[in-house]
């Protein structure tokens, strides 16, 4: 029996559900609507004490963190080897999902928060959003939400991040320029495609100007060979109710903008 | 052949020291001098390209990050193993070495390196430190050499990163009460126990206020039993040169006000 709880499809959800959508595994999907801050109720937090999804509960054993739910994923189920057999190729994979936790994935986090939360709580009062905001258990994601809740991060640190993002692009594109292979390993689609996918997915919307054909011609096409992956594209239509019910306005012109000179 | 590039014995290279000497793995050591900067020279860049320590080659293979190495060696050589054995364990020792490298980790390390970097560079005209930071490959490393050999971490940041070190202290301690075992994930000896001490080593010297008998009695018993250990002794018992050749002065006292309130 495998219980996955998780958001819509995007970042670390999107992480968990294309490996086991790529493995062809069956499991009970419970929808954690973020913008209800249903993951900070007492009912999730008795299974995810930290108050964050995706988490996943597997014969009775709770397991979170979405880099390590993926190595467990692959490890226990069937379906196709999803991490080199070898020692060596495992710890290359592993440099590759750690630098995205540690590396893009705060830098391209800041930047959405700092856009998305203003939208998210825009319709609390001042008291009905301090009253959300206990009940985050977490002191790092409490501060998160108040900062870009109310005046944001300041310019220098956006800039920063938009950097990491940069950087973190010509990163990939040119492991994939130097091994000239289909996948960021190189001839096997492992956990380290998926781990990149699942933050550079949503990309080609907020930040054309840094990742695109003539720029990042090797990351643009290994995006689109994803794109057309049965499994990516099975995760990618398990329903998305937030996109539905809030309305994230001008995403893209907001992304483009912020952290420039 | 395993060469071993490191420097003393503390952090992230005593996190590798350690997980060799427990398994009794014969190695080349070359040791890397922090205090002359050689982790940023070219011949270590053509090693290393992040120009940090500590980084093994095996049979030819380079592999950097710590606790990625750490996984490596216990899966290749002989010896006892580090790892649990069963896909649920191993998942729970990987949050663990995870939370160490994301949270316990940097805290630990900011707090550090804003008391340790002006003495590391106080005989170096402001040229001869441009200089220095010109080799650094990675730009925010860059950018922690210049704020901590400067002006440092504002008050805030600091007592954040103490903040989190306290937390860090309690958790910790917290699990180890809880199953009343001897290490970190219970019965069995793991990474995640090497994890934990490479970080927490030196802390009984820095920071006796948030960490002893007192406070923290099961993580102190722990800290006792690791210390007991014949692969601690001989991992610490490795050279130390930075100790011998730069007087680091008053690191009880810097330590114990910095990030207070």
């Amino acid at each position: 029996m495998l219980d996955v709880y998780h958001a819509e499809p995007g970042a670390n959800t999107l992480k968990v559900l294309l490996a086991l959508k790529e493995k062809g595994v069956d499991f009970n999907s419970h929808y954690v609507a973020l913008n209800k801050f249903e993951q900070h109720e007492e009912w999730f937090k008795k299974i995810n004490p930290n108050g964050q999804v995706p988490v996943i509960v597997h014969d009775g054993k709770v397991i979170n963190e979405s880099t390590v739910i993926n190595e467990y994923v692959d490890a226990v189920f069937e379906g196709p080897a999803l991490r080199p057999a070898d020692e060596y190729g495992k710890a290359m994979m592993r440099i590759w999902t750690k630098w995205v936790d540690e590396y893009f994935c705060p830098a391209l986090s800041y930047l959405a928060w700092n856009w998305m939360i203003k939208s998210l709580v825009k319709d609390l009062t001042p008291e009905e959003f301090e009253a959300k905001l206990q009940k985050i258990p977490l002191k790092e994601q409490q501060d998160k939400w108040r900062i870009t809740a109310t005046e944001g991060y300041p310019e220098e640190r956006l800039k920063e991040w938009r950097r990491q993002v940069e950087t973190s692009v010509t990163k990939i594109d040119s492991a994939l320029r130097e091994h000239g292979k289909d996948w960021i390993l190189g001839d096997q689609f492992t956990l380290a495609d998926i781990s990149v996918f699942a933050m550079a997915h949503p990309m080609p919307m907020g930040y054309q100007d840094i990742m695109n054909e003539e720029d990042t011609p090797h990351l643009m096409a290994w995006y689109n060979r994803m794109m057309e992956r049965d499994g990516t594209n099975a995760a990618l239509t398990m329903p998305n109710k937030m996109r539905e019910e809030v309305k994230l306005d001008d995403r893209v012109d907001v992304l483009s903008k912020q952290g420039k000179e």
